[in-house]
């Protein structure tokens, strides 16, 4: 439970910013190069690589280099988890309607079916 | 498309730390005064008072004050726009994967009915 806490943290922490969430969406299309990835970007290399590496410890991309290029590759697993969670919180948001409408039910007279 | 992003930054951020995600679930089964959501939670009420400021300031709850008791209440829509970032997501690793199945078919060679 801790573990997953964590693993949740730093997943929601990893999609709070506009470039690392376009990072993810680009890489969902297909897996890039660092340079290519950092060019729509007004930002300086730095800059784009801190947000890269957020990306890299929240386990949301993976980098390999091969010869001079590192090329990154999203893990969709990271993307799922935060789904599931809000799924979850969904089903209990649902659960909890459901109660109230049937208690708003049960208050109501009864439809005379019974006289 | 910016405010859409900054939105999404500080709900995602709000979803990053487990106090304020277990406030969020356990509003989602019902509304409950500020005292009784804080119980649970091992920290004294200033740093609980913080993460409900984030929530607050984040719209995923709102407070109301009633004579001496403030009452706090979720707001599920906040948590639709989070999912529905995520959902969309999916799509696009669906379409590419898709594109990539299509053209893995295409390079395999004929089954044979042509011959």
């Amino acid at each position: 439970m801790a573990n997953n806490n964590l693993s949740l943290d730093t997943a929601f922490y990893a999609l709070s910013d506009p470039t690392r969430r376009a990072v993810i969406s680009r890489l969902l299309r297909r897996s890039a190069p660092v340079k290519e990835l950092a060019e729509p970007f007004k930002m300086g290399l730095p800059s784009f690589l801190k947000h890269l590496r957020v990306l890299e410890e929240s386990g949301f991309i993976v980098t390999e280099k091969i010869g001079r290029t590192r090329t990154c590759r999203v893990r969709v697993e990271r993307l799922e988890e935060a789904e599931n969670w809000l799924s979850e919180q969904r089903k209990l948001w649902q659960a909890a309607t459901d109660r109230l409408a049937h208690y708003v039910e049960e208050q109501m007279p009864g439809d005379g079916t019974d006289d």
